[in-house]
């Protein structure tokens, strides 16, 4: 009786570790970072046009997707994502990031000189399984991007939730 | 006694499988990010002032106070900061970063067209439990926000210590 | 038999709780922030030089050497990584990210007002344990920075892979 107490409380440790462990090493494992492109310049876009950032740089549990420039979240969770955006183009650079349909965040810098400037932000965000995240272009704006990697685009999970 | 022996393992692995079960649900799950506000230009004020980043994006684990725009550390540990300010204003755009009375550091950047701008800075901060993170605006500067989410102030636990 | 079985049980049991709670403990704890310099304008030089950022703000796990301003990755996994970097200086600001001796992202912004700017960026990098992250100045660039620490390179361990 003792002892078959002390098999079931065994059993139910071995399950709960069992699943502390896969959770250790599988759930929490979810990273990207990529450039935007080799080609120059993007846009201008007669409409607001996601960008696709090709470059992969790391993509870890495979939440981008370098074919689209949109991230899914593998799991309801907390992420964080950031991105720099550069050009040597006079006039506004603007990046809009987006949660499904809805823009979280505007990030906008004028050049006035024609040299190179760049802008980055960063935002924590709630999302769950399925979320998509992408950057987006506003209509008549451009970016520059080449070999060197001026532009990026960055996400990871910090936690599920 | 081979048996009482068992049983004290198993107590002991019972109790310890818990706390890093409570440990792995709760404790590393601190993240945050808030816009400044809807309402356009903030500043200038006659002396440095505490900005209220007011619209909680995520908050998670309570340690973000949006009312007094203070990120206080639940737990002693590594923490991550990053903010965003813009404005389209003339003049010197800057921000210190505090841990409790103490300046962390100073971004600064000018803006000498009028045109919008934007700056971020980041930073890894070793916090004790009840440690204070908030990010003040020098006397006469300004900053500007509106509901597309301009300037930003995230942060969130990298591990406890 | 039965009892013996369940020792073995037991055995295996308590060893991998102490594997996961070692892992939790000590892999995951790796975060640094160093700012550049109390001594203001860095640079130029005659050739691409490894930036020192010697201000050791945090450091734990010991990857970042203040002396070389290299990182070094103790466990082979995902890492994330920022740097803001400001002058006062007309002219190019720009800064290369290396993994070895790779460039991974260049930053690049013209000051053409001679007022305070800065530029920030990101990124998510996959390291070999032994891989080292280090920030390179072109040869002619400057960069400033003082005891307000507007100069600053963070990084942290995001998961072991």
């Amino acid at each position: 009786e003792k002892k078959g107490n002390m098999e079931t409380r065994l059993n139910s440790t071995e399950e709960q570790l069992d699943q502390l462990k896969n959770q250790s090493a599988d759930e929490l494992k979810v990273a990207f970072s990529a450039g935007l492109t080799d080609s120059g310049i993007v846009g201008p876009f007669d409409e607001e046009t996601t960008l696709i950032f090709s470059k992969t740089i790391t993509n870890v549990g495979r939440g981008y997707n370098s074919s689209a420039g949109v991230f899914t979240a593998p799991v309801t969770g907390l992420y964080f994502f950031s991105f720099t955006a550069a050009d040597y183009l006079k006039g506004y650079m603007g990046l809009y990031l987006y949660q499904n349909e809805q823009p979280v965040s505007f990030s906008l810098d004028l050049n006035d000189h024609g040299g190179y400037t760049s802008m980055t932000s960063a935002v924590a965000l709630q999302l769950d399984q399925g979320d998509r995240v992408r950057l987006a272009l506003p209509a008549s704006y451009r970016l520059y991007d080449d070999s060197r990697n001026f532009s990026m685009f960055s996400g990871f999970l910090l936690f599920p939730v």
